[in-house]
């Protein structure tokens, strides 16, 4: 049997038909245009999944946004990159496609397609943690996802890792997003940088800082650049205590990095595991939780989206 | 209808017959003799409930033990209060009272009684925090209790708040219990003691340390003593933070203090919850999360474990 899984983005919009092997059958993407009233912007999903549809038998839809979602309800209650308040989401694509209609957090659903059908697939239990602009977090427990009341929970890179640390955005300080973000990690080798001007980091961005990314302190660190080590150390130590904590309160099987600095592998999970493995509450009597990358890439959010109604 | 509820400590194992409102019916309490082998203690135990329910119909018996608990299963895999390892610990109890029996963590349970029955009663998410010896953490998400993998997480007391601080008993650093366990807050009350020798904490304690306790700094704090004001302030901090942290993954509408520290009532909740409503993550617009004291004290146990079968 096919199911519908939705992306929805500030930017655009990704539509897939997905088997329930978690394939791609078919897939389509459109504008999200979102400055324009919700009703439009919908209108204009459920005429993407009736075209993407044509031809072919479907069970139901799920759907991933971004934003503090109620799933029992339907609705979308808060969207800063939809500019959405108290939308009613699931009932609008449901109305037009005839079809039952489950929506959850973006972040979360990316999650359960990790886990039933990416990296996480041999597990019930697991945790994705995205390491892109922001720290998101997604949770998988006995096979379902956790959300915490009300789809409000697991904000897990706005918990304090270090108590008045580095200021976040949510307000607080010390956050564990301020220390193993992309953004984090970016700021970290600027400063790094201009500390030491001998760096090969200079080189590595062509003397360009504008060219620093995510990517930069790792691939010196790799080439034993002494300043580059450090930056990437202390990003593997707090996004490994980070971890930590996770798995004492989850005990997640698997933990799942995803997001661009997810793209550095083994070189970044192996430093990961080897520090989880030696600290993780309970000794080595109790359960390891491993350390793995996302399989899914982008196409975790429909995947994920399709799997919140297999 | 009635159910039993058994509280197993190391030194005590408490029994009570509760009906479905909560209430205790009857009780008793045996030692525990935890060096000997298992199978006497759960003879005795099970021996105990057939006494106390004579005369008595009942439904179930639910049983709250301490360490690592395979609740599907039954087991307790590891518990070094009584020095038990894999003992099935439901089957036990069940073949010699021909009634079923559910096993759970002790903290989850007593967190599953607060909040079905005690100071959580109008909801349906809480954290029970367990402000003690070390810091014992409990959670109850949709009207359940929730476990983590196989009953071995909600380790909170173990998750870290300030990375490479104070070295804990569990092998890291900075983790919540070092600074809000009541043994936390002694260890401050002493530092602080030995800084300002003229603080009223010394008076309050007869000049002796040895009378020092989890109340001496907050007695000499609500009469202004700068010294104890400082101590009592940071670990009202620590604890703020820490309970943020909770809310940031559960969005828990109620975080329950439990345990010694929690005699501190209005005076600790007050201040915490200030804390807390300026900082809480989605800010004024999201869900409060209400600091509460926990009701049922000692006989959280029974009754959480009695809740259990309900």
């Amino acid at each position: 049997m096919n199911y519908v899984g939705i992306d929805v983005g500030g930017t655009n919009v990704k539509i897939a038909l997905v088997n329930e092997k978690g394939q791609i059958v078919k897939k389509a993407s459109l504008k999200t245009k979102s400055t324009r009233d919700a009703i439009h912007v919908i209108g204009d999903i459920a005429d993407g999944v009736i075209e993407l549809t044509q031809g072919f038998e479907y069970e139901a839809i799920g759907v991933g946004c971004p934003g503090a979602i109620d799933s029992e309800a339907g609705i979308v209650e808060y969207s800063p990159n939809l500019y959405w308040k108290n939308v009613a989401l699931a009932k609008g694509i449901s109305e037009r496609t005839g079809k039952p209609v489950k929506i959850s957090n973006d972040a979360n659903v990316a999650a359960l397609g990790e886990t039933k059908f990416g990296a996480g697939k041999s597990f019930s239990d697991t945790a994705l943690l995205t390491l892109g602009t922001g720290l998101g977090g997604g949770f998988v427990v006995n096979g379902k996802l956790f959300e915490g009341y009300k789809s409000m929970g697991t904000e897990i890179g706005h918990t304090v890792l270090k108590e008045n640390g580095v200021q976040c955005s949510c307000g607080r300080k010390g956050c564990m997003e301020v220390y193993t973000s992309a953004t984090a990690l970016i700021r970290e080798t600027l400063f790094a940088m201009q500390t030491d001007k001998n760096s090969m980091m200079w080189d590595h961005c062509g003397k360009d800082l504008n060219k620093v990314d995510g990517r930069t302190a790792f691939a010196c660190a790799r080439k034993n650049d002494a300043s580059a080590l450090k930056v990437v150390d202390a990003y593997i130590r707090s996004l490994a205590e980070g971890i930590l904590n996770v798995v004492a309160v989850f005990r997640s099987q698997a933990v799942i990095l995803g997001g661009g600095v997810s793209g550095e592998r083994e070189y970044l999970t192996d430093q990961l595991q080897k520090y989880v493995d030696e600290r993780r509450y309970g000794g080595k009597d109790s359960l390891r939780t491993v350390i793995l990358t996302a399989q899914l890439g982008n196409d975790a959010g429909v995947i994920g989206a399709a799997s919140l109604v297999m």
